[in-house]
């Protein structure tokens, strides 16, 4: 668990997309953002205050949160000097980065010296149990998709949201990097070792209140040979008891698999529902999220018409159109 | 990869059960078997010669296989006494045991010291890739079960051994423990991370000869809830050309899983061959392997017959009838 709130750390990103990780947090749980932090030349604004080190603890942050992706794959000499400072100063330092704050000796080294922590969002840092299955209490919802990064994500964020705003008890249970590092704590379930995948989820989404609903980040597709084992482990582990399909409308092929064409939404709920109910028998698809970014307004409009006619289910952008819909959905299940 | 022959470690087992690892090499790689080493109170015995140390080492055996179970999970001193002359007589130590030989500091020292080799294999020695997708050329079959411990392994090292008999080419292709110390290399695929399941799959079984088949090692099964990720990354990560359906008809539940019921055939036909058809749109379903040691003869017959009545396929029990009709429907893909 990430202490909150944070100073999110923009560093010298070349443009606001290598600072999509602090856009999410400052999207989703701007409540934990004191403030930013940018070195020279820095081409994302998040829009909150610029502070130093200092100020950001004076104003009670607790965490250093790397929001920006680094170039080459290293750490900088002038990213080191602000993590060492921020070390100093009091602050825990966490991050998604491949490159692991843990293997850099003279930040561990500082780390240790001051008593801070280093959170490495893609290490698990728990011993997760193989999955048993047994039946939980509280409900769940599974965003899944016809491709990887289709707005798996910004759904069940989305979803999360419009479920507090309208009373309802809910969580959003991260299972990625993003997701980790926006809410301070979850499973990074491509790094969790095969045996143990089900079982994190589970341990992810415990028993609850009858009527909670855990809204489980979905990874990968059934349908992207890279990585749909660890999509299968999200539908058995989370025995979820909706589905939510996501789906992009202009790709044209499988996230880096050219040879691979997107299966169609009919194929993705029979699936999806086949395998959903082997974990919970009484598993329903309520809706299909669409990212329409692509589209006009006007053909947005169209295209979720159109989908909604032809698979009879509430179809939305939540981007574009709020969750509510999906949340109805939801509410009857 | 493990250097072969092998003396096959047989410890102080207390039934035969115990040493099925050993019995595993010994059925189904006798040639790697040079002889085995038992300790007083030994109750297994593969049939070999029994061997000291140095009479194995003149014999030509290279690598001691630790080929039974060990009690409560530690490597007793009796245990370790012979494993560190082993090394000292010149040997390479292979284990798939859960308390690694590497976690044991006298045995790490006494490898480093003599040059020889410690093989974990429930450890990934190599870095896998993210898997790619590509068609790869050659042939492959996969063994998916309707529960876990079902006669997959079993089944795949029958079809190898049948298919080299008939001169066809072949290679069995280990995803676990036993597996691997069988054929000295493969991929431990329970404990692979996530990301790379599928990526361990495709390395596993590589571009070859189009007239060659990997037979490849199936584990868990698409209904098992506790492991079904790993299936799924080996039928996408596999993209067999043929698969074989494993069942063994008295089990009333899923293994470890008392509430889960098993699929039919005809369910478990159907979904992975959707699945398989993902990765290799030409796969095929092209046969049944029972294991039948519940059954009387009569009862096997019956049972196999009314099967291949029922589902149009050649079902069979290899232990008991051999797998020639598998290879012949295999012979026809």
């Amino acid at each position: 668990m990430i202490e909150t709130p944070y100073l999110l750390f923009l560093g010298d990103a070349p443009d606001p997309l290598a600072a999509k990780v602090a856009q999410g947090i400052k999207d989703w749980r701007p409540e934990n953002c004191v403030g930013q932090l940018r070195l020279e030349g820095c081409q994302a604004d998040m829009g909150l205050t610029d502070m130093t080190l200092e100020e950001a603890r004076a104003a009670g942050a607790k965490t250093l949160v790397i929001g920006v992706a680094n170039r080459g794959g290293v750490i900088s000499q002038a990213w080191k000097e602000v993590l060492l400072a921020a070390l100093d100063a009091g602050f825990d330092i966490a991050s998604g980065l491949h490159n692991l704050l843990h293997d850099e000796a003279d930040l561990a080294a500082r780390a240790e010296e001051r008593g801070r922590a280093l959170h490495d969002v893609r290490v698990p840092e728990v011993q997760y149990p193989i999955a048993d299955g047994k039946k939980r209490q509280g409900k769940r919802v599974l965003a899944v998709g016809t491709d990887c990064s289709i707005g798996k994500m910004y759904t069940a964020l989305a979803l999360d949201a419009e479920m507090k705003k309208q009373g309802m008890k809910s969580s959003f249970r991260a299972t990625g990097q993003t997701g980790i590092l926006i809410t301070g704590e979850g499973v990074p379930l491509d790094a969790v070792v095969a045996d143990f995948m089900a079982g994190a989820v589970e341990w992810l989404t415990p028993d609850n209140d009858p009527d909670h609903w855990d809204v489980i980040e979905g990874q990968g597709s059934l349908y992207h040979v890279s990585y749909s084992g660890v999509t299968m482990a999200l539908i058995h582990g989370g025995q979820p008891d909706a589905l939510i399909l996501c789906h992009e409308p202009t790709r044209t092929h499988m996230r880096g698999l050219p040879d691979y064409s997107l299966p169609s939404l009919e194929e993705l709920r029979e699936l999806s529902l086949t395998l959903a109910r082997v974990a919970n028998p009484a598993c329903q698809v309520v809706g299909i999220s669409v990212n329409t970014k692509a589209l006009s307004d006007e053909e947005a409009d169209s295209y979720l018409a159109g989908l909604e006619e032809r698979l009879g289910l509430p179809a939305v952008d939540p981007y574009r159109h709020g969750a509510g819909k999906l949340v109805a959905a939801l509410a009857k299940v």
